[in-house]
């Protein structure tokens, strides 16, 4: 019994950790792609980023190992910078619906990044719906994207291509 | 004692939040500052540092609630940006001392940060010994700061001043 009450409080500084991280550190980005192969000549993008130095890399297997879902990317840099850049990346609609969404729903963000958050489940909401196949829905997403935090104009809006990073 | 538990399990979820969120966010720096003033006519001034736009105030009440001790300042900025800039800072040596150094020994960072976080407590421990008073200890201070992350080339060591951010 103590050990299990031992794993509930391990289990739940790790979450709190995540939400304080992600706070600091990550990214729910929606992007509109130019893509001839679907149907509607856009694909919607949706994607969970943290990004870290490769010294921090532990701190992105903490994600990938609680969330059991995702992939972690290593960006190599060939500037300045002494050290390669690694990204834990969410990408399947599927994890992120089932995943991601659902854990930042039960543990709040606390900085202004709830706000893009509540942009970025509602895409997926539209998402799941189907509404990102066809140009109708795709330009509400468009929309949403355009009133996430650090927006760019919408590509799509102007018959391009829509990208929205809100770390 | 039902309330006694779920006050408890609060506690760890704000810690752990604070935790992940410095990991991100945080910044331990140290500076030598020239200062005629002084016995050794240079002032380490050791502070503890997060940052945020005004939308996320919210989040650096957290710390200043949590920790009972430093203050938010507002950073007025005048270009592009759309939102001031706030920071929370603890630099009252006897607070980085009895509240702020034994938390993050107790909550342990996840990232690269921990390494300059154990740099931070060795110059205040230093500090607590009054070495930072006499030219001998501030040369020791400095040499620690140069291995801190994101180092800039101590100008104390220079004989002019020495600062370093590991945010």
């Amino acid at each position: 019994m103590k050990k299990s009450v031992n794993n509930q409080q391990e289990r739940l500084e790790i979450e709190s950790w995540i939400v304080g991280f992600t706070d600091g550190e990550g990214c729910f980005s929606v992007s509109i792609i130019k893509n001839h192969t679907s149907r509607a000549g856009w694909q919607v993008f949706p994607e969970f980023v943290i990004t870290q130095g490769k010294k921090s890399l532990p701190a992105l297997e903490i994600f990938h190992k609680y969330f059991q879902c995702g992939k972690i990317y290593e960006n190599k840099r060939y500037d300045n910078h002494k050290e390669h850049l690694y990204k834990y990346c969410v990408r399947s609609i599927h994890d992120l619906q089932i995943v991601i969404i659902p854990f930042f729903k039960k543990y709040k963000l606390q900085t202004a990044k709830s706000g893009d958050f509540e942009s970025f489940a509602k895409i997926l909401a539209l998402m799941e719906q189907g509404k990102h196949l066809e140009e109708k829905g795709i330009k509400k997403i468009a929309k949403i994207i355009e009133k996430m935090n650090r927006k760019k104009t919408s590509r799509f809006l102007e018959s391009s291509e829509a990208k929205c990073c809100a770390s």
